[in-house]
Parts: C-alpha cells; sequence; structure tokens
C-alpha cells in the first residue's frame, strides 16, 4: 500500500493530495506534526518536511515538487503538467506563483496567522500580517479573473498543476474564511469548478479540533 | 539570439547561468534589477523576478524551475535530471533542500546581508542573522559531505541540478567569504570539482562594484 505523510495546513501536503485524487491513485494517509522532531520521520526526509510519499516498495519521494512532479512522470494519466515544453514551463511558472509568491503574500499571513499559529500552540495572530494578507488577496484573485478569462483552467482548457497548487493554497485560506469571494466573481467561478472534483472532497473533509472552518468552506455552491 | 535576464545576486538565476554553461547553450546576458519597478520587464515576468529565458523566437520562459526545467527537457544533453524517475525525484529533493533550506538558513542571513542589503541601498547587516548563518552552514557542508562519501556527485555518479543548485548558493556565500572550507575538506573537494567546470567560469568573474569578492573566490585551487 502507498502512503503519504502529510499536514493538513501545509499546502505542498495539500497539493500531493489533491494530484493522488486526481490520478486516482489510493494512499493510506499518515499525519505527521512536521515542527515536532521525529527521528523515525527524519529518517523518511532529512529535511523533517511534508509531503513524503512511501510507494508499497518502501521506496520514499521527498518535497512538495518532487512528488508532484514524480507522481505525474509515474502516473501519466491525466497529464497534470501537458506535453508540450513551452506549455509545461508556463504551468511550473504558475505552481511557482501560488507556492512562492501567494503563499508569501497570503497563504502565510492569512491561514498561517489564523490557524497555523493557533495549532502550533503560538499567541494571538499578528494583526498587521492579517492586515497585509487581506489587501494582497485581491491582486491574486484578479490574476486568477483574468488568467481564466480565456480558457477554462490557469494554465490552458486543461486542468493543470497550476490550478491545484493555487487550490492547495486558496482552500486553506478559504477554510480561514479570509477569501472575499463577492468581490471576484469569475475567481469564484473557478475555484468552484476545482471544488466539485471528486479529487477535492478530502481536503473539504478537513476539520481540526476547535478550529472549525469557515460555514461554506465545504458547500460546492457557496 | 537567445537572452537571460538576470541579476547576479539572485541564486535562481545564477543556476540559470549554470544550466546554460553545463548544455553549451549560449545566451546574451541581460541584467535586471528586480526590485526596482520596471514594466518592460514585469511584460516579461509578472511576478517580476529573474531568471527570465527569452528564446530566439521571442518565447519566455520565466522562474527558477521552469526556466531550469524547460532547458533539461527541450536541450537534454547532458541531462541534469536524470533519466528514472526516482533518480529525478532525488535530484529535486535536494535542488529543495539547496533552494529552499539552504537558501533560508545560510545564503539569506549571510550573502543576503552582506551582499544584497549593500546594493540594495540598505543598512549594516543583522548580526544576530550573520550568527544565524555562520552556526547554520556547517551542517549544510556536512550534508555534503555525507551525500558524496559514495559518489562524486550530491545525487549519484553524474553531476545533477542538485549540484548547481547548491554551486549556486554556495557560491553567493563564498563571494562574502563565509564558507568555512578548511573546516569541511570533503565539501571543498566536491566544491573544487564543481568551479573548475567550464560552465562555472562565468560565475567567478562576477564582481560588482565597490562589493569585492572574496580573495580566493575565483581561485581554482584555493
Amino acid at each position: 500500500m502507498r502512503h503519504l505523510y502529510h499536514h493538513w495546513l501545509v499546502p505542498g501536503a495539500r497539493l500531493a493530495r489533491l494530484v493522488l485524487g486526481e490520478k486516482g491513485l489510493a494512499a493510506e494517509m499518515c499525519a505527521v506534526t512536521p515542527w515536532v522532531r521525529d527521528e523515525s520521520f527524519l529518517a523518511l526526509n532529512p529535511a523533517g518536511e511534508v509531503p513524503v510519499l512511501m510507494e508499497a516498495d518502501g521506496s520514499t519521494v521527498a518535497g512538495t515538487m518532487a512528488v508532484a512532479e514524480y507522481l505525474d512522470e509515474v502516473y501519466p494519466d491525466p497529464p497534470l503538467l501537458g506535453t508540450e515544453p513551452r506549455v509545461r514551463a508556463e504551468v511550473r511558472r504558475l505552481v511557482a506563483w501560488f507556492g512562492d509568491k501567494f503563499r508569501q503574500e497570503v497563504t502565510e499571513p492569512l491561514a498561517g496567522e489564523k490557524l497555523l499559529t493557533r495549532v502550533m500552540g503560538g499567541g494571538t495572530p499578528d494583526s498587521r500580517a492579517l492586515r497585509a494578507g487581506r489587501a494582497n488577496i485581491h491582486m491574486h484573485l484578479e490574476y486568477i479573473a483574468w488568467l481564466t478569462q480565456a480558457n477554462r483552467w490557469l494554465a490552458g482548457p486543461r486542468l493543470t498543476l497550476a490550478d491545484l497548487m493555487a487550490g492547495a493554497h486558496l482552500s486553506l485560506v478559504d477554510y480561514a474564511g479570509d477569501v472575499p469571494w463577492d468581490d471576484h466573481p469569475a475567481a469564484k467561478e473557478w475555484y468552484m469548478l476545482l471544488k466539485c472534483r471528486p479529487g477535492f472532497r478530502p481536503l473539504l473533509a478537513d476539520s481540526a479540533p476547535g478550529l472549525r472552518p469557515a460555514p461554506h468552506y465545504a458547500d460546492l455552491d457557496f
């Protein structure tokens, strides 16, 4: 049996779950707390980070992009990066946009402060970070609207890793109730399509004790 | 003619130069100052970041991993990611180790504070960051020694993107004179091999007015 070591608050681990879902690959989910030192987990990934994928033969793949690209190479149906190098380059550009830029400007200041800080037992969220994240998110939702104007998905007519990376991050911010969907109807329409995919269902079932999601979090029609 | 938009202090842009060099691809180098807003450059990459590769036909590829993976797909000789999915996964794990972990723990606290802050016109380096970077670097040099114990290069018997990403970062820290080579002879031996490659030469010629490299920076025998 395949195993995925993950944490629900880590966007790269959410991406791995979405990729497994899109490809219809079963995996046993093993929750890890990456900020607590665990020698047995460090033996799987010396960086101490999730996601780590363990195949049935015991071989492991560690790290967000290593796992996502590995799954797309070994289980190419459906292809999530495209088959043409320039399309793949555009997908990877957008993956970095959401995985780096959106993470720094939105996910960390909002979901990081409101969810991760609380789960890690830290204090109250930094109000300056929250203000920055709430200001920054508009540009990103406008960018999603602009990208999906001509195409159904972010990098073209097919769903790619770009949509899944964006969804991995946005779903966390949405859990915290901080996505102003009503101001961005085109981005909302794209997210609705994403949310309806069977592979998204496990993420919508996420819920932590004492830290409930926003009421509309799991609604397909929000 | 191919163009590479880059900045000598940005590790991802250094990686792109190294990949071009390993593959023997000519490119005109266009220096960009990514922290100064430039509408014409934003048209090439809305994220405003380097590297951006422009092919002779005017098509562009933007972002560190998008450029590196694109070059390896379109110009596969020599392959820098390996041909077997599990080897590629290990290369990508190590690329993320140096591109994320080493960057946060070493490059930013040392080269970031000593070089980038000065070039950007900021104040004096933060001495706590310098102390942290100088403490953190030992573990990474030990890891390089451990990885190269059985093999010549970081991910196996062949040079890969992992070595080039590590070199892109370490060369900046070395420019600042902050790599304790004498304490880490095995890591030094690996870096010596890397430094001798023709593709490394352009990086060793880097020099900024008023911000000279450490005396041994360009020496192949240091």
